[in-house]
């Protein structure tokens, strides 16, 4: 296909085409994937998810110019919230992003979050296996780090970055909890504010609570203020700390492996669902029985027995 | 079942068992909703959604008040974010309440974020069942509406109030994007703080965007300080034009299908996701083709293929 062979060449518009390919999970797609499959896994994956309002993108501009300085390629998938009218992601191609934007070695793609569960996860995985493919040596994937799909979708890279920022009030600190356990490095951004004190006193108590705490690689808390570069370096350090600590260890394996693991289950339930909905169609279960079951006539749960009876080997 | 009657009397300790029990999704919870079904579908529900920060809690401690003072009795479910390490929901159950917490004719439950996909969706369907059949006439779900889950969990109640707040930053505003299309009544809450004019006028031109809306209800946008209580009467109004406007279109009985069509497709799922998860413990799936596919000697495709043809009729 010579598309493949154009987007393994570098050149963007086909990477770009190939992603929009896979997106869609056409019979199509599935053909790109398994033909692209054997030629991935040397992508560096660096994961980077924190609320609103944190300045991830500022924080990850920064990240992506620090690989470029090193001489290496980098990909970025922006999972952003999307438009419910316009169908479209918001943030666009991630226009502030401008830094970086016409950097030929980099090539960033926005992914917008409607859809149903699982959809975004299984997208954002796809694209990166075109990007891994295409030869970027590292893929930055950024997150809103609230809700659990969002969660889903970073906690299996290789290196997690979690960040954090003073001033947003007790929920986010509550929040922020969910996604305690899947960082390998912590930052507090803009840091020259109020409270960040604060803010790294909370997390290192709450990080403290892990009874695995002292097994392993343990997570550093690092202030930055992104917008100016500082403690930016330092950041840079520890990721690259980290993946070495991941060779070491092999840990790296076993990461990959359970992220293999999601995506074949994603997979396997992205066909089960298409199975079940099938059968439910057959069976007229979006009409008839459904007002029965609603005026009380009939028990949801004996109609769920009658399909799994119907649907499973 | 001596459990089941006193949680219809209205006895509190055994409403809370109840919930455990179908949270957990053990046999004895698909026997419990199974045996309750049927005599469900007298509540109305009412969904509350927002940022972290936005003042939900205290605005659905003011709407309960309001339903309290005319003398009905109100269940509230608050989705919390969940302590990775405690298990717990971290917020409790819902201290800050405290106004309504004491109040006889008022239940109030926290649920966990934490759990795979689709878990806190039906476990929160499930506790809403449970209040359903204990009688209570209101039920409210409040959630941080910023992830797709926590999304989909209020997207199907009776109405949905979607609250925004000046001040989140540019962030915010384009997360809000994501539950625009579910809100039946959008609340500005701080509306005393600046920016709150603007916020009003994004929202409405954001709504004006809708295709659809010149069709049936109008969502209208609703300035409020929750804290004194400024506004929270002409929202509750609105609530209640609302609920007249989804008797006398019917529409209430569109939605309600949908939602138990949701929960149907979410038990067939989760069932089907654990007769792959048994097919892929036979095929040893865990250890061996995972490292073969992480070699690249296998194509995970392959193994997707031959789990399918094994596992579906």
């Amino acid at each position: 296909m010579e598309l493949l062979e154009k987007a393994k060449a570098g050149n963007k518009p086909s990477i770009a085409r190939l992603i929009s390919i896979v997106e869609e999970g056409t019979p199509e797609s599935a053909a790109v994937l398994r033909e692209i499959y054997l030629e991935t896994g040397g992508a560096r994956l660096i994961g980077v998810t924190g609320p609103p309002g944190s300045g991830k993108s500022t924080l990850t501009d920064k990240l992506v110019k620090a690989c470029r300085n090193k001489g290496k390629t980098v990909g970025v998938i922006a999972v952003d919230p999307t438009s419910p009218f316009t169908g479209g992601a918001i943030l666009g191609d991630r226009i502030r992003m401008s830094g970086i934007a016409l950097d030929e070695g980099v090539f960033i793609r926005s992914m917008g979050t409607r859809g149903s569960l699982g959809g975004v996860s299984k997208a954002t995985h796809n694209a990166i296996k075109v990007l891994d493919y295409a030869g970027f040596d590292y893929i930055f994937i950024e997150t809103v780090g609230v809700g659990q799909s969002e969660i889903d979708i970073v906690k299996t890279a290789d290196s997690v970055i979690v960040v954090s920022v003073p001033g947003l009030g007790d929920d986010v600190q509550a929040s922020k909890a969910g996604i305690l356990e899947i960082g390998d490095i912590f930052v507090v951004n803009k840091s020259d504010r109020d409270g960040a004190e604060r803010v790294v006193i909370e997390l290192a108590q709450m990080l403290d609570l892990n009874p695995n705490k002292d097994i392993g690689w343990k997570p550093p808390i690092i202030k930055t203020v992104a917008s100016r570069g500082d403690g930016v370096d330092e950041l840079n350090d520890k990721v690259n700390e980290h993946y070495d600590y991941l060779l070491e260890s092999d840990e790296i394996t076993e990461r990959r492996k359970i992220r293999l693991a999601n995506e074949v289950m994603e997979v396997l339930m992205k066909h089960a669902e298409t199975y079940v909905h099938s059968r439910l169609e057959e069976e007229e279960f979006t009409s008839k029985k459904l007002d029965k079951i609603l005026s009380r006539e009939l028990n949801p749960y004996d109609v769920v027995d009658e399909i799994l009876e119907k649907t499973f080997k």
